[in-house]
């Protein structure tokens, strides 16, 4: 298994800025993955996200296997070809999106059986069949393990339990990994709020020599504090020299403060999504294009971000277009959401090389201090 | 009234192609203008249209007056500047629209009283309101008058009331319209397929002195035989020096042979409505990309096309994304349509050009022949 060398080029505090290099090109971290779901990232295409500067996209094991098929993905050329990204590409594992899919899998020791959310029809992930279709199949420049998420809350033996199994199937995915030159596979701790679970997997995916760890577990409805706290108590037992991923986070304000605590990597379905329902994120917090206000508002969404759909459309066609339900709303939106949350992570890397982080993350965690998540709230 | 010089540069039988000259840019004729309903052309960016060869598009009085609002669009400094098109732009009456809302509808003398299809409010259309909103609040630069569309087929008697009364509301379209310097206004020609009634609705119409006529009442069920015979019924009876334009037309194979018979303008909404069901349009006939046979298929859409969307995409992926259920199916694939039409109306102009349209027809019409609609097929 490749290790991609990271260069780890300043630091504040626990923060670090570098480069991740890969065989595809460069990763800038802090980095913000926009989420490609089934081989597109949602209402956009794949020269805006370019170009918005995402240098990395994830691409979803669960979705693709079911369609169009992992084995056809790899007859039509693999996925990055498939979808037009010829840069970077993560996929997940499958593991999250088959434990949402709650009374349609059933877990044992060597991996879990699904029904299709499209057909009922019957699927199996294993750890090895996981990694051969994310890295045989898709072709993925980073694989992730198949884990199993817990519940949140969950109690500390089903923590303990869900951690022992991820960790015995860490080790099936490195197995089965084998030596591949140049592609990496992540790890992920699991062990939901409990610090002393937390170190145990953490010490244990960390010894089993993945090229990459993730936190698993988090954006599952446990709040913005609570998120912060698990990171602040596993990061201590993670090495220095390797990438360091939070699944599926997150908001502004939770990017910032997992940047704080040590933190390089981040996907999020966030950008689309809201950009389908007509939320915009802003620097100065967020805006539902939406809302009556906006019907004869001649501004931009955000002048201060560098792309066509945040300057060069007013608010008054935004809500038109939102009340309208033209195609084209969520098109500017989800780009202009796109090109916000890379903007955001482009002045956080410039801010941690300026010496400037902590003045920039006490003026926004004041301006979206509205914006953090309780628990549950959106679980 | 503007009459905007048309300067017609090659003939071949009797097509003609050429050039309308307005102020805000010249339009190369025979054209195809794309429908942007509400201020967009659905799911597609207004570079996209430009650069698929649009000179001119289409906005609709009737959408528009109803949301956002045709005084709110000249709040907002017009359609033009909200909806990010800078060229020129033909603006329906309203009149089929409201033709079309069927039960909803109370014609009288003066116009039309009607309920809004998306909040049940009553508006009412004048000829007069019409052209204000047109010529005032949106800003055409070419307005349509208010006419009336008969159902197909009517009686000759339904068909001559009718068409005193679009001739009696033309007139008062051109007394609203009054001495305007940069924008002009087309009359319509009505008659159903009745020859006696079209000659007489064309030269009351050309008698009235409008900057261009149109052709009204098709497209409307009648199947293609009967479009072209009612254009060749009425085409005698239009002087040779002002832009015709058949409303609402059409297929690719209704466009040349349209144009086979002396028309010079159009606008339909296939392109892109075909483009959200999957249809593409292409040089060797209607394509479904939602059929099995392109699940694996790598091929582009149409490589003679030089569009992206035609060219840099599979099949197999456009299967996927419509299989998928994902935005950018039809948005690739309004796309790629739009650029077909104007490739053809291209291709039309320089066949004209280079004296052999008439080669160009019959290979068209010979390969296209299954897509003539039938009467009352798509009625």
């Amino acid at each position: 298994m490749a290790i991609f060398p990271f260069d780890i080029q300043a630091r504040e505090g626990k923060t670090r800025t570098g480069v991740l290099h890969t065989p595809r090109g460069e990763i800038r971290t802090p980095a913000f993955m926009p989420v490609g779901t089934t081989g597109t990232v949602k209402a956009l295409y794949m020269d805006q996200v370019k170009a918005a500067g995402a240098d990395i996209i994830l691409g979803n094991t669960y979705h693709l296997m079911l369609r169009p098929g992992a084995e056809r993905v790899k007859r039509l050329g693999g996925l990055h070809k498939f979808s037009g990204w010829s840069g970077p590409m993560l996929t997940d594992s499958g593991g999250f999106q088959v434990w949402s899919l709650a009374q349609l899998r059933k877990m044992d020791a060597d991996g879990v059986t699904f029904q299709s959310h499209i057909d009922g029809s019957t699927h199996r992930l294993t750890p090895a069949r996981s990694i051969e279709i994310q890295a045989d199949l898709l072709g993925a420049d980073i694989s992730m393990q198949l884990d199993e998420c817990t519940n949140f809350p969950c109690t500390h033996e089903e923590a303990e339990r869900s951690l022992t199994l991820s960790l015995d199937w860490g080790q099936r995915s490195l197995d089965a990994f084998g030596d591949r030159e140049s592609q990496t596979l992540f790890g992920i701790v699991q062990g939901s709020n409990f610090a002393d679970l937390r170190e145990r997997s953490a010490k244990g995916v960390v010894g089993q020599g993945f090229g990459g760890i993730a936190l698993g577990g988090l954006a599952v409805g446990e709040g913005h504090e609570q998120m912060c706290a698990t990171i602040d108590m596993t990061i201590p037992h993670l090495p220095d020299d390797l990438p360091r991923y939070v699944m599926g986070v997150g908001k502004p304000i939770d990017l910032v403060e997992s940047v704080a605590r040590g933190i390089d990597m981040f996907d999020c379905v966030l950008p689309t999504r809201s950009g389908r329902h007509g939320q915009a994120w802003t620097w100065a917090g967020p805006v539902n294009v939406k809302n009556a206000q906006f019907a004869e508002d001649l501004s931009p969404i955000d002048a201060a971000v560098d792309c066509p759909a945040s300057r060069d459309y007013s608010r008054a066609y935004y809500h038109h277009l939102f009340k309208a339900g033209e195609y084209l709303g969520p098109m500017l939106l989800s780009w202009h959401n796109t090109a916000f949350f890379q903007a955001l992570m482009a002045e956080i890397r410039l801010s941690i090389r300026e010496g400037r982080f902590e003045a920039l993350r006490a003026r926004l965690t004041a301006d979206w201090a509205s914006t953090k998540s309780s628990p549950k709230a959106e679980a």
